[in-house]
């Protein structure tokens, strides 16, 4: 596929949202809860979700329910959302060499 | 680096512009004229300047003037736009896949 379709532009305009990128590469670590990913990221709870609803509205994510007491719930990286792991290294490796 | 820094967000943001990530992938060929991108992407000669300009902006692309009669005039990539090839690659694999 050449660089043409609305599917590239789409995918380059969800990672040009602010954190989106970050999320992705802190989740291929491994599932992680709200309350972790909002203060490793240093960002209000309200930002946070709108982003991981976002990134769940993608397909990118999953919330993922523990059947614990309490309930545990996190969120972690669909095959989708894998799957963006060499597109994030080679934006970010680009990025550091010459943005 | 890590995805979260701004140049991460801004080089998606210029990749998310329409035609951008195209006309960067035409010119990996090599350089082209601005009236034969045009007929190649079929785009208005209005829209297709600006795109060009903002790449002339971001430095990845370049203007070489060639010193003939009539002057030709054909847009290339610099260092920093040829760099973006495996980032192009990366991101159209993914977003066939998936998006």
């Amino acid at each position: 596929m050449v660089p043409v379709c609305p599917r590239f532009e789409k995918a380059s305009a969800l990672l040009s949202k602010r954190w989106v990128g970050l999320i992705i590469h802190i989740l291929m670590q491994g599932p992680q809860r709200f309350n972790s990913l909002a203060e490793t990221l240093s960002i209000s709870p309200r930002v946070l979700s709108e982003r991981l609803k976002l990134l769940e509205d993608e397909k990118i994510i999953t919330r993922r329910i523990f059947d614990e007491t309490p309930v545990r719930i996190a969120y972690q990286l669909t095959e989708k959302g894998y799957a963006m792991g060499p597109l994030l290294e080679a934006m970010a490796t680009w990025a550091e060499a010459w943005a």
